[in-house]
């Protein structure tokens, strides 16, 4: 059998996460890693060469399909669209304001070229929002609901590192258990931002920082803090790195529906998530994305793909009768 | 707009459950039922007139697709692929072992007639099927639970109502607590049938029937109750219609894996049902994938489908554009 040889741009978590995805498919190989950075002493965890960007283009016949492990703020806008020109590409764009736009774009230079490219690929977007289709497709009234956590949110994170006095951070989101609790009770609850998810902090201060002052501009900071409840704790370097040096999330999406003569019956469908890894998750999911792009591209199809353009039996190494009898 | 016009064959709970969820889309109308008993006097919900099975294939140009609301055991492997020669057609056929000759017999015809048949629909096989590929495609080192309940299982009531002294029973199939939370807890358990699952049974007994032998009856038939915790309950008529009147079921799907360079990160995967009506929600479901296959039908593909080969866009009303920017 002929592997799929899988290159990767950007070796970050992301990156890296695709790296172990690739080895746990057989169908699959990883050709080489590219980094804009400098190469040269750069080691994989795999043994797999790793290249300067610059010589992408010219490993174009060495790759099946280019995974693209940049950031959503300026790495994907840009690279999607140009390497789209040249491979089948699969992205994490996760900018959701953002996705018509980019999907515009990667469309266009796809079916140019005649390349498969795969946007929005993860777990949100990507899974949360299957669910979420296909939980209104089939409950066609009902109410909608998304929550995330508990997990790490790097954005958080990073705004409380801007504080003044701020050494280091990590900020996990929490869904709120009542709020859980009343969705699947099909009450319906309308729920505020405050209503749904909790914020809790674990800061190292600098030595003689103002504590006080920092929790209150933590608790206060607007868009971020000011519409949660936030919970601030002061801890020491060494435990912020035994007790919060991972990477965890997940979440929930529920849809509650009604059905009958008279709308007398409930349903609750809920799917959930807890990862250990968030970037070794999400590498999974676009390394499922990845077969199936280089399976549509052999069918002459070309273009830009969500998650919502792919049959599900395009994801598994599966034959279709195999699947049929095991997975039906 | 022209809307998609829907045929009912068989109703039954399953047939009623497709008139309701009919109603819930704007997209689509329901043409006529038809029924193998004599309509005359039969009278629907929504007041669509009820035919003789004899006059379908008279109609078949004011029916976009058939939906089969028989059983599996004997309607289905003969109904879906007589009428795939002449509709595009769903059914819900659920014998797992029997799925590859249905599947080949249904493919032909509709091959041949060039209809759209979609075979399998439901919730299990259906949802659960698509949870535990899209979730094995994703985690690839991994394990598989599904769990079933708690909800109404008609084969085991049945069989509560062939003893003798028995006048009518309900029985629930139940999730157990334990076992589902190793599962969560990545613990990898392997279970046995009794560990997964108990059964509870409520019985309303003949008047001066021997509850001790009836309940001993229960607990030892095999493949039914001998291999569970099962526990029986005798009740009055009065109660059976008051507290087990409904129809309610649902279950969950887990799959947990491992990622990164040691294995060492852990994830969960979990999609669970909370069914009020259980052949509400399967027509619910059908009702999606009858709108799939009148699509599927227009860009001219034809042949026997199954819910693995259906990309997830076509089972909305929304265009792809409104997907892209509100569900994803």
């Amino acid at each position: 059998m002929d592997r799929i040889r899988i290159g990767i741009l950007g070796y970050g978590n992301l990156g890296r996460g695709v790296e172990c995805a690739v080895a746990q498919n057989e169908d699959m190989e990883l050709a080489a890693v590219f980094t804009r950075r400098d190469p040269s002493g750069m080691q994989t965890a795999s043994g797999v060469p790793v290249y300067c960007v610059d010589e992408l283009l010219g490993k174009k016949d060495d790759i099946d399909v280019l995974m693209l492990c940049g950031g959503s703020a300026t790495d994907l806008p840009r690279q999607t669209p140009a390497y789209a020109e040249h491979f089948h590409v699969v992205d994490s764009f996760d900018t959701h304001a953002n996705i018509p736009q980019h999907f515009a774009a990667v469309d266009q230079a796809a079916k140019k070229a005649g390349k498969v490219a795969m946007i929005s690929v993860g777990w949100d977007p990507g899974m949360f929002s299957l669910n979420r289709l296909y939980a209104n497709a089939i409950l066609r009234e009902g109410s909608d609901y998304t929550f995330w956590g508990k997990g790490i949110s790097q954005g958080h994170s990073d705004a409380i590192r801007r504080i003044p006095g701020v050494r280091d951070a990590r900020q996990y989101t929490i869904p709120v258990e009542s709020a859980l609790a009343s969705v699947r009770a099909c009450e319906n609850p309308e729920l505020t931002t405050r209503q749904k998810h909790t914020r809790e902090c674990f800061v190292v201060a600098e030595e003689g920082a103002d504590r006080e002052w920092i929790e209150k501009e933590i608790k206060s900071m607007p868009n971020y803090f000011a519409e949660y409840d936030t919970t601030v704790h002061f801890i020491t370097e060494e435990e912020l790195r035994r007790d919060h040096g991972g990477i965890p999330h997940g979440g929930l999406v529920l849809r509650t529906g009604k059905t009958g003569t008279k709308g007398q019956h409930n349903h609750v469908i809920e799917y959930s998530l807890k990862l250990d890894s968030n970037p070794e998750f999400t590498a999974c999911v676009l390394t499922a994305y990845a077969r199936a792009a280089y399976r549509m591209s052999r069918e002459g199809i070309t273009g830009c793909k969500t998650v919502f353009d792919v049959a599900p039996a395009y994801l598994s190494p599966m034959s279709p009768e195999e699947m049929r009898a095991h997975l039906l």
